[in-house]
């Protein structure tokens, strides 16, 4: 009511919902971990997922000019001690004009301890403490879509809206609706009176028409809830003698986030690709950075890891990857790694790194700086005498499908725990704590350098201990991304092992993305865009409507939609195979930030084999356009700290002025 | 159905719900914790309380020797892995011949996953192993009460017996129901149409009769429910105009649990001592062992530890122990201490090595193991740079009410302290592990004797730093209890400390009893036989139907029921005062366990100013029955290992065989 507003003195402020830090993410991180349905089962997420904690308790001291009223709002349950007064939740609670000191003591056994107080006296935000019983207060978080007493924290805050089929037809014992792209969202089935019905949902027409083999399906009765569960599809299909009296339809569920990004170029295909890359990466963006909509719907900490690289360009908003970032950790103690899997606890720890570097926000990593530091510890506790991370009980070595050499110890699981040590002795710094770790980093390099350089074969072989000598791109690729080597033997490896047309092909675009960053960091342009036209072009002329899990051009018809050996296994909608958005942003246009959250950029377009693209690209709190036109850049940076490369020297670039360049070839 | 049962294979066992060790506990805990009310408010608990696991997978490989089917029975969600096929829970699952590896995924928001199997081709019971997701699996736990399918391991297993009140009084503003003795259990209420009526509940007549001071009230109206939640109360008001229309009837909530101790003697007080006692532990023994059943009903470590003591010679029997210590211990990580209190993490650490001791329960040791283990690695990192608990943020320091120097570091706290780092030495012993803590004993004993014994006074001081050499009959009870002193030195302990008139008195029930305990191991018998008589036979005289908290012979009236600054404060029915269970059974009937588990005992019998008695004490799996007639005592244990000692010398027994003694005055 805006009469009520007007009335305030001057300094209320708006009113948050308010918890404790994380436990919003946790909680709706394990409600997302739970959902997943295959073949007719709820099947469970096969690693520990954390749960919030049972009560919470919010501190305020404030001064009262007058007496008043406030009631304290809650879907939970609990009391407020004002003084040495106890009064119950969700009723007005008397106060007079002085200093007062106000606790308010929740429990929730559904979801999580939130509070809501909007009132002329005092309102919740994040000036509020919040304290898990454990004597350290922390300031409490809010989000913006929670400000009235109306507003449910426990219910994710997705927008929605009406999905219209391209085509409804009828099929041998139904109807089929196609709603002529991939979507995510709930269905509303009505079904007639004492009728039964099978829905089949189907990222391709072939799975919803294979009810035996489709990942989703489900059969309804009269009695079940008319909206069902939100799920990906393009096809749906009503399967039963009442199908045609059933009516079904269909809205998408989505997060509102703002592309910052934008790429056009003269050829057409890319810009399909562009889109098609940009459709797909918002289709998983949603409680959390998804690997793919159908089928799992857990959050993977290495799938996520290439999320918020591709999000820093195309969002630039720290929402959705702190949030993400935030589940991933869940609570100590640790006793496995991260989704089970060795490497993923590395890249987690990374990923904070990474986005304290080009954020600059601090108060995320001192809100799970503990968690953080708990994770390491169990990592360090894990390597054995040299240092070197091993395979322990429950560990995965995971690294990448495909033919790798995984006897302990694993020269790729060697690099990004080094990485690790690097990662957190930079935080530390961050926090002003101790380095621990920046010798640790230096040990091992010299080990890994000792152990699994190869000089022969002039490269790093996967494992020094069987004896193969075996040497994959995957390994060699993260050699130069994380920059352990450099000068000579980076080139050398580069040479000896990225373009060794004799090493076995990588084949899932989980590592293909690396493969190409590393090819782009050792200037081969051409190469990765020829590589981006087939692979992406390819599965747009295959009918691709968003990025697939995986893509072989040598298969046709339903045959691309098997994996995992089921027939329908692939994700149609897979946020791994967006990397394109990265790579065209960081390396054609060539826009990178080098100082933390963007305060320096460096702008060094490579436009490679093409002749002409706009584009904008964020950094900071601006962004950075570009006007491409063979040889000629036109740059404008909105914001100070840009210099321009033009493959030979820097320019210091002048904030709002657009700027004209030769690019050396 | 009994027939079902006939057809069945003869190997085939009894099913069982089972669940991940600890987590009905922890659940049936978080429930206990969040029950308080007062005052008309929820009273949340004010310390970290932990809550089950999501998600727990059951593990069982079995071999079935013909085709059939079994359903996989549960409250909560998942799916049957058998082999590589999945099935839903709760429908049945086709199994062929032969080998099969079985995974039940299991996930509960509500309560905690638990999974029941009862089938000709397999069962589940404590044979099955659970996991939470951390690749270390358990033995699954299960409990006699829940053998069905019907049964629901997320509701107590609580007895229930019809109560009556009395008498059934009009009071000024309504009806006063009187059941004759304190009670715990829930009312039923059935109010006339458009009712509304106030419940007061009182422990008191005076409570009852007093809503504005009554901790426990509520207003009630047609559409409540007509059961109220399980509460304390000898008395319950009902108020308002309807009150005579309105029906009020009340059952008992009790855990059944059998006695193996008795005591009767010919002085008739101590008989009604011994009944009172054994009444008032009963009603404070439920899913744990409760301080009092009226105020918080929350659990606390120092209290448990004094009803641990107690039940090992009433019940003999380990369940409520057990629940009790894995409750207390809750999960890592461990923030604060237990209860908040420095000293209640010590007894909780002790508790399970006495636990063991009195049980050689190893089972239950392996259980709790990481967890104690992670508590004490808490307590260590909390200690100072001499090895010294002191206060830390959020710690609180308790030792007793009642006048202590409580300046850094404090006596009290490094002799327990010394006690832990001795129990955990022990039980590494148990678990086969590296004794981590004797040394830190050896040297904390050595540090304590330098700093904290006074010569001149004779006895320890609670501060060194402090320098007002201020000694306590706390303190020194302690040194002598866990015989950190011994010989000459003990005895000016007791001399200058617990005989020392000019010391002050100890004023809580609470520590009265270490007093005491203390007292007879230094053979002051007669005077414990003196304060059990006037303490306990006043409160009796006083009108107790249960043992109050605490009792002050010069007080009268509704006086007797203040404490902590309100009129009813006090709880009326409370555990700390069950004391002389314990000390007629180890001191006067003089049993004492000295091997694990009972497997050696000391019969030693302690009239002191008594003429005849007849106890009956358990002692491992067997009793020990007395019958003393001054100075005769004719001794019978069921059990092998005992030795009798008459004040002189020991003498063996034999099972099963009774044997007559002169006792040596």
């Amino acid at each position: 009511m805006r009469g009520g507003a007007a009335v305030r003195e001057e300094t209320v402020k708006q009113a948050k919902w308010i918890w404790y830090p994380g436990e919003f993410e946790i909680y709706h991180h394990m409600l997302l971990s739970f959902r997943r349905q295959e073949l007719g089962c709820d099947y469970p997420c096969v690693w520990h997922v954390s749960r919030p904690e049972v009560s919470v308790r919010f501190l305020k001291s404030f001064t009262v000019q007058r007496d008043g009223v406030f009631t304290a709002v809650t879907r939970g349950r609990g009391m407020v001690r004002l003084g040495a007064q106890l009064y119950p939740v969700n009723a007005p609670i008397p106060v007079q004009a002085g200093r007062c000191d106000l606790a308010v003591e929740l429990f929730d056994f559904d979801a999580f301890p939130a509070l809501f107080i909007d009132s002329e006296l005092l309102v919740t935000d994040e000036s509020w403490m919040a304290e898990r019983y454990d004597a350290q207060p922390v300031p409490a978080a809010c989000a913006p879509a929670f400000c009235s007493a109306a507003d449910n924290p426990a219910v994710f805050p997705f927008a929605y809206r009406a999905l219209s089929p391209v085509s409804v037809e009828p099929i041998a014992n139904g109807v089929l609706y196609d709603f002529g792209q991939e979507a995510f969202g709930p269905a509303e089935v009505t079904l007639p009176a004492g009728a039964s019905v099978q829905l089949v949902y189907g990222e391709s027409r072939a799975e919803a028409l294979d009810p035996a083999h489709a990942i989703i399906r489900e059969t309804l009765t009269d009695r079940d809830e008319a909206t069902r569960p939100a799920r990906a599809f393009r096809y749906i299909a009503v399967c039963g003698d009442r199908a045609a009296e059933t009516a079904l339809t269909a809205r998408e569920e989505y997060l509102p986030i703002e592309d910052k990004a934008s790429f056009a170029s003269d050829v057409p295909t890319l810009n399909e690709i562009w889109a098609l890359c940009v459709r797909t990466f918002h289709l998983n963006t949603r409680e959390f950075f998804l690997d793919g909509i159908k089928r799992d719907r857990w959050v993977w900490s290495g799938d996520a890891y290439q999320s918020f690289m591709i999000a820093r360009y195309l969002y630039n908003d720290p929402s959705v990857t702190e949030r993400t970032i935030t589940a991933l950790l869940g609570k100590p103690p640790y006793r496995r790694h991260i989704n089970t899997i060795n490497d993923y606890t590395a890249f987690l720890i990374i990923s904070l790194w990474e986005h304290y570097a080009a954020t600059g926000r601090r108060a995320f990593v001192r809100q799970v700086w503990e968690n953080v530091k708990a994770l390491y510890a169990f990592l360090v506790s894990r390597l054995d005498e040299n240092g070197y991370a091993v395979r322990r009980q429950g560990d995965w070595i995971f690294v990448d499908w495909g033919e790798l050499d995984k006897e302990d110890p694993v020269c790729f699981e060697q690099i990004v725990l080094w990485k690790t040590h690097l990662a957190m002795a930079a935080l530390s710094r961050v926090m002003d704590e101790p380095d621990g770790s920046s010798a640790a980093a230096a040990a091992l390099k010299e080990r890994i350098l000792k152990d699994f350089w190869d000089e022969e074969k002039g490269a790093f072989v996967d494992s020094f201990s069987s004896g193969r000598r075996f040497v994959t791109r995957q390994t060699n690729s993260f050699a130069v991304l994380y920059e352990l080597v450099e000068g000579a033997q980076k080139r050398r490896v580069i040479e000896n092992a990225l373009l060794n047309p004799a090493l076995p092909a990588i084949t899932t675009p989980y590592f293909k993305l690396y493969e190409l960053l590393a090819l782009c960091e050792a200037g081969k342009i051409a190469a990765a865009q020829a590589y981006i036209l087939s692979y992406w072009g390819g599965m747009l002329q295959a009918g691709a409507t968003a990025v697939w899990e995986a893509f072989d051009p040598t298969q046709s018809g339903a045959a691309h939609y098997a994996m995992y050996g089921a027939p329908f296994g692939k994700s149609l909608c897979h946020a791994w195979g967006c990397g394109p958005i990265l790579l065209l942003c960081r390396y054609v246009a060539g826009v990178r930030p080098t100082g933390v959250g963007g305060s320096a950029f460096r702008v060094a377009p490579q436009p490679g084999s093409w002749q002409s693209f706009d584009a904008t690209v964020p950094v900071g709190a601006g962004e950075v356009r570009l006007t491409y036109q063979r040889p000629t850049v036109t740059v404008t940076a909105t914001v100070p700290g840009g210099v321009f490369f033009d493959g030979k020297t820097e320019t210091p670039l002048e904030a709002g002025k657009p700027m004209t360049f030769q690019l050396i070839d």
